[in-house]
């Protein structure tokens, strides 16, 4: 087998893992919904960890965005190291994990849980313990991922929560994935130009901040480069000083409020003399809380591609498994 | 004047500004306290950019741990770029930052005190307009601070936090940290070890993890190299395939519940034949919650000691500005 054979299938399989999840997914989805309905929840608050923590962190602009209601992500060491008992009566807890298998997750679910939650939990898996520990589970329909880098289950855990929390406006959603993905000779530049980079920077703000943030992990699962995301306001704060003409920046600034927000931020790099790469400018148009979709795809392509360009395998990423267990 | 006096005056400075703070520090925590019990809060949120992101992170764990409250730390862009109003009646809204000065952050605050919720702003700087914008105001009292790279201000936010969320076992804290100090023979060798390093990864657990972020901050800002911070849990997720033997790892492995949560962590880096410093596991006897305060001290040495080493001046790196303004 060709490497990366199994990344290249599962990213060109997402535009129909969509259409699974748009067409089988509405039942529960429409469950869930009457059950938080009726919850009422004063506060939503996600625990992840990896690939699923960027899901989580997409998720909770959209509970900010569209719901007014605060949301956080959760330490889970606050339980599952120090041993904390929050008051969660009132508080919507959502678990995002493709395996359901990690059980420092299923630990903090369980906790919430017998805590007074209403608990959540997004995964590829039914049979998974974190399916099992939570009242309402929601499952992605990616069907099995066998890439050890996650591509097809992060896009459709951001689809399932889009569904639980916002909904609508996804009809034309996978043509558009298609489309993107077709249009890939940009990429396969980009990932000669990046064949000797050791360092690298992504950077975003709002809803392409979570796909900075999973383009970066992407990277370095694949391509063992060092790849830091930040968001455009933090990366004025300081790492600034580290960018400099030898260091590419992946600059996701689709043309919506979000990518509007990065104007200062890349006159700030242009005035450094930074090399950077803008992605998402071309896409699609969709709803700005949709655009992550579509932003992350050509940043899978480009994993794919520099890790093949380095020599790499990225189905079998050296030093990673696919759970980790952390307790 | 030599490269770093400033950092390094500053970096020496730190115990006094503790006792400063333990002294004229306690009236205004009393009546912050008295305050929040007051109103009672069901959840916590955090706002802060840079450095004194680091510190509320810290608070967060605080929040979670000693008050069973759940916490989150905002993204400021769903208020000042999406325009999010969320209903905040319940909700304590911290804002954390040195200068009191980025607009982002006055705007959050403005909005949350609008929307409800009780606002507080610890800063060093009373007269700053987040300290106007908020109902209460905590000034760390560290004096001002003219290195660029903010060392006196963090501790003195973590400090200050420490005795608004917990309070107390806090006599012997500036003796302890004077001791850390004085004991830098490890760090000038560290320094030295690390002159080459093109790229260093941080990484802890639980109340020492906003250290391995500080940490990574720290050096990224004066020593132009790009660190990373990994939560150990993470770390394992797809991060520990950039780890080979020519990228140092310093874990922070304090003598308590956090440090001996690494120790899968340690043993996976380990079997990756990774190099690691160890920092934390000899430091004076504190509290878990304590121990931040001084894990960070050889951590901001290093970071000067290895900005010298390589030919910078921490005290004004390049493309730095002291206050960030980001709307």
């Amino acid at each position: 087998m060709n490497p990366g054979h199994l990344m290249a299938r599962e990213i060109a399989e997402q535009p129909d893992v969509w259409r699974r999840f748009l067409r089988e997914g509405s039942d529960q989805i429409a469950v869930a919904k009457a059950r938080i309905a009726d919850y009422s929840p004063r506060f939503v608050q996600f625990v992840a960890r990896g690939t699923s923590d960027h899901a989580a962190l997409y998720a909770k602009y959209l509970v900010e965005i569209h719901h007014q209601l605060p949301a956080g992500l959760v330490s889970p060491s606050s339980t599952t190291v120090y041993g904390a008992r929050p008051k969660l009566e009132d508080v919507l807890y959502v678990a995002v994990s493709q395996s359901g298998g990690s059980p420092d997750l299923v630990k903090s679910v369980s906790v919430a849980r017998e805590q007074g939650a209403l608990t959540v939990a997004v995964t590829n898996n039914p049979d998974s313990a974190l399916a099992e520990a939570a009242q309402l589970h929601i499952d992605v329909l990616a069907g099995p991922e066998l890439s050890v880098a996650a591509t097809k289950t992060y896009t459709a855990e951001l689809l399932a929560l889009y569904e639980l929390f916002v909904g609508g406006g996804t009809a034309d959603l996978p043509a558009f994935g298609e489309q993107v993905l077709a249009n890939d000779e940009a990429v396969v530049t980009a990932a000669q130009r990046y064949r000797f980079a050791q360092r690298l920077i992504t950077t975003a703000r709002g809803y392409s901040y979570p796909t900075a943030r999973e383009a970066a992990l992407k990277l370095m699962e694949t391509s063992y480069l060092s790849a830091q995301a930040f968001s455009g306001a933090d990366l004025l704060h300081g790492p600034l000083a580290t960018v400099d003409p030898q260091v590419p920046v992946i600059a996701i600034v689709p043309n919506n409020v979000g990518g509007h927000a990065m104007a200062p931020v890349l006159q700030r790099l242009e005035e450094r003399h930074a090399d950077i790469l803008r992605v998402g400018a071309k896409l699609p148009n969709v709803a700005d809380s949709l655009s992550p979709l579509l932003e992350i795809l050509p940043l899978q392509q480009l994993a794919l591609h520099l890790a093949l360009a380095r020599g790499g395998n990225p189905d079998e990423p050296r030093g990673l498994f696919k759970v980790t267990e952390t307790l």
